[in-house]
């Protein structure tokens, strides 16, 4: 049954697998009149890109093409189609893979869901994280959509292995953890993953990490009771990321250990004369609707699954036990890019819900929202853009 | 936007506030000739039944009615509605509610997203775990269909408060938890927690706790890549109860600190003969799909917001900050029945997905088929009713 | 699989059978703050009541009932519903058909679905007739709802078997229909639709017709290519009324014997200097959009199949063929009520895409927005009710 | 709001502009196992494609590409997509069309719902015929699909223009007509056909026509009460043709004529001993489900609306009015073509429709049951190819 679609008002539907020849994505529900760049997608895009330092040695240039609901620059309300060809593709070191199912990977699941004779092996085939590219270049057009109520996402790696920061951070060190090939918001943490990761990657290893996603600026009233509740698809968005095994928001999981004098908040008049919370316990969602306090929430990543050390698995061809040495080419840590792949699936649920409120509007951009959205943006960009090239 | 329906081929819709006539739930995609009575219902209902020790003193009988799609005691393939009155309504102890929004709760979210002119503020309106109920009696059905592939489920109070369970636990322990009032599975915690509890009354305070939910006999391969993996809807269920603020299945955000080579497990032929994995360390999910193994997921509620203790607010009427002390009948740590409504959550998705995977017949029964559900069925209310009258 | 939900902004789902206790309707994705009254919805369901002179002899009072998303006299956001109690029903003038398969009805399919021993038989079950009122019900909200952008609905019936309207009418003429019993929009119409009625009678049998809609003041551009096309939704709601078995707008069938040069409409600029269509002939509907003219839409009812003639069948006890006079209380002609039905059925699909288009905010109305529309509603409900009293 | 999707467990969405570097569509939902290849899609394609006699000069060789959801020319479960480049493009003839909406078309309308400066003319953009080749592609999937349950589909050209067929037809004869290039299904209807078009060739004019669409052992039961009925879905689909402005099944309008007892069919026991209807009457479909009678559908087109005779329209840079003489390279009756696209969307309900009823497993094929329908499949390719190459 269907299950490649994500948003109700602002829809992705993506596709590909790992080693053919193309993955890609339709963004069903872009308002027209919005401008949108092959650059625009890029740049997200490029946060996320394999084949830099700590990620995995897979050379993709990730060059999105539009092909569809753009024309003269900008959105026509049409379907808007995105392809990133694969290019750097090895498929030969996959053969061992064939015959022993990894272990922590999707690869016997889809065997015994699809069977074995339809099993695309190749990279780790639909089951992939390649296809969270996808989704990462959709996010470059949510995340326009989102200057028109000037909201804004920061995500950090906030603990990696052992090593977690336990010191205060502000939302402009989470943001600029982009600047960071490990995705830390301090400079002593970054020094701290890279030793980890250096390790790990000498050890045939890997780690685990927790992924934080701040949200700035989220419009009120997001979220629709009682089952899309913006909790709850947040929830189901994150998730939906290969190797995302928990997810927690405000307080979370500590919130469990706790007495409700402790944790609840204040209602308090803001010195803007408007209500709000005092410290923000809840995370910017009360109710499962967003409070109009910033959005926080955190998911957590298991270690990735390919590692160099011999593992325990079985040879489907002799029905024996057996070891395997995951030899391809990954992340020592799946949640330093999976950072941005957190943000990019806040940014689709924030959308699709602003958009589901009414904060945007469903049909067209006028000239002027178009406009200023494009001058957000460029701001963004240019903000941004000493981090990418610092990476 | 709508918001109140879950699932796509078991699909719920639920409607009613605390203080209005009724409650109820429309139950769509049931397939006809399943045998179904007001007691199946009313049984499920009875473990989260408010009015008992250690939980709200509001006492409501939840007596559900089946109002359509049932004929002569079977379904007959049309939505199958469940109603149930509210009478234990006391509005006048909102009366205090209506100008000073209860920190913690949904009330200020509620008023600035549809208006205070608006707000049913009437025992929380829609916002109020009552709605739950709904869940709990749709969830009955889940629970009788799913005996076609042996499926059950278990849940217990994981932790509550500073108290956690930190031994083993077996899946009977845990299943017969419906024995403790607080859902505990082993005597000793239930003791702990009971301490905890009558502790917080005193004090005017609450708990938070964790729900772990465990699915034995889960069909194979459920799960829709990659958006609806099972995961992620099970995400999406969990988080959409009142109260739940993080979820985690498997080894959850442990996984976060651990290297790959302690977090994957090793992939071993069964006694059975058949392929599995040692020791469940990914708790029945790999890839988002169901692997044969027992699914095992948490959920944190934090602690109930309401409480005796005076709180910090603001009166709507002056705008100026002001105190409440929330009186109505509250539960002292909403964990307790939440256990319950975790479970029901996880009904409704696991046969949601396993219609969606062909484990169940969309459309119809065979007498077969139906005959050996209600069996089980019977039998496994034979089994839980010592627990039902212990508690 | 469910299939008792239309809409995807305003959607409803009906419940409920013929005879069983009630059949009802939720509606969810109504804005807050629109003042809604059991009054407004009696007096959309009193146009098609059975019960009169014409139509069946049923005499249902349709009472309804709003038992969720109401709070002081306004909607809150959350789900609405309306439940009406079945009193008037006689099951024991099914007792034949529950052996003998009505011919034109649903009885064998459903038997052949849902399995003999889960159907219920009992006054049509779910498939009958009875349950468009749960639709008319939620009509009222759509209607209220549409009174923001002007939007007001005509429907009249077109032909009655032989006898058609082959002059011109306008659309007051055809919303002043509601005067007639028989739903003409001309008197002489109307007496030759009586005779016609009176010789069915007379004779047991019955009589197919054309209902025609026609929608005054639809918003620009609503449809979204290209599979919710405004042509597309309508369609789909309206062959979803029982009876329906042929649908058509603009020239209709009549377009497919023209010539493009005959068929194609001028576009011209309008007295009011505004782009239009100088003879509506696509009937409001180009490219699958409205385009700001009157929406022309038509729908063929078959005839009641529910006739006193006896007809040819099989008894399923003996599997031999035998003959059957169904003698329940039917109208002699479907397409009387039906005009009714089509009609909530084009306000259903209207206010759906009003609100996916942003003509209708989907949170909540201002305070202006919600006493306007009740202004005018309170003007419409003046006007029709002399209609409503002359029937 | 997303549009561009259709079906719910055979989920296809489309992508693309009639001048954009490619069409194509993502088919989400498709069980493993299935064989399929670029052969099979161009074959089903070949019946529609443009550049033959009698249709549309532009010459595109719809070469369709399968970039995802196939590995080793089996279906792996994930989505299918289907890509087909354009290649014939001439945007100059659209320069006109830029100025001076065209009359019939969806110019004007798109221009009104997305802006003016968002619009993309060049040969109509999304709103062009272009996009029923991705339709068309993805019946291909469905088609092979439907062999399971020995489902056919057959269609012809009923009527174009005055000239109708008015003796009986079988389903071979039906069928066969893809043999005529006017897809008539009797010789001399073919010859009365080709003349009308050379006629409106000549005087650059067009003409409108209706197709039938019968399909033969459609599994019993399909459909689901009471808003997806099979008749209801149907109509939605074929109303999403371009051009399509009618829809109607079995007697369809003629049954408004009727009386009952005309209407009404008997209920025998057929030769084979099973219940069904003596003259199928009903076209297939009773109370909205297949009752295992032939499906009998019409749909009707109006004319091409691109004409070579003047039109009036408005220029939109002078608000004055003026003519336009449309000059691109366009059919002379878009009926001819609609056949083949009116039969591909009904092959995609019914498939939809046979794994919502559980008639195809929704995750994966048997090894028997995928070479069952590939056998059958050739076996049909065989048969139609002297069709192919009579054109």
């Amino acid at each position: 049954m269907p299950g490649n679609s994500l948003g109700k008002m602002f829809r992705i539907t993506t596709f590909g697998e790992s080693h053919g020849p193309m993955i890609g994505v339709i963004v069903d529900g872009v308002p027209a009149g919005l401008y949108i760049s092959k650059e625009d997608i890029e740049f997200e895009l490029s946060f996320r890109r394999p084949g830099k330092q700590f990620v995995s040695g897979r050379r993709e240039k990730d060059e999105p093409e539009i092909v569809s609901g753009v024309y003269n620059g900008r959105t026509t309300g049409a379907p808007l189609t995105i392809i990133i060809r694969n290019n750097d593709v090895i498929s030969s070191l996959y053969e061992e893979v064939k015959h022993k199912p990894r272990p922590g990977h999707a690869d016997l699941p889809y065997i015994m869901k699809y069977g074995y004779e339809n099993w695309d092996y190749r990279g780790g085939g639909r089951s992939s994280a390649r296809e969270t590219a996808s989704r990462v270049a959709a996010s470059a057009i949510a995340k326009k959509l989102l200057m028109l109520t000037d909201t804004v996402i920061g995500a950090h790696l906030k603990s990696l292995g052992p090593v977690e920061l336990d010191e205060d951070v502000s939302f402009r060190e989470i943001f600029c953890s982009k600047y960071s090939p490990v995705r830390a918001s301090k400079k002593w943490l970054e020094e701290k993953y890279e030793e980890l990761i250096k390790q790990a990657t000498v050890e045939g290893d890997s780690w685990g990490g927790v992924a934080e996603v701040i949200a700035d600026n989220v419009p009120i009233g997001l979220g629709e009771p009682v089952f899309d509740k913006l909790k709850s698809d947040l929830a189901k968005a994150l998730l939906s990321i290969p190797a995302v095994v928990g997810f927690e928001y405000g307080l979370g999981f500590k919130a469990s250990k706790m007495k409700g004098s402790e944790a609840n908040d204040e209602i308090v008049i803001k010195d803007n004369g408007k209500l709000g919370w005092r410290y923000n316990k809840a995370g910017g969602i009360l109710g499962g609707l967003s409070n109009g306090e910033k959005l926080v929430l955190r998911c957590a990543f298991k270690p990735t699954s390919s590692i160099r050390k011999p593992q325990k698995t079985v040879d489907l061809r002799t029905s024996e036990e057996s070891t395997i040495r995951v030899i391809g080419r990954h992340d020592p840590a799946v949640a330093i890019r999976g950072v941005s792949v957190a943000e990019a699936m806040v940014a689709l649920v924030l959308v699709d819900h602003a958009l589901r409120s009414g904060y945007i509007p469903p049909v067209k951009l006028s000239e002027d929202q178009a406009r200023i959205i494009e001058e957000k943006w460029r701001r963004y960009v240019e903000e941004c853009k000493p981090m990418q090239e610092s990476q």
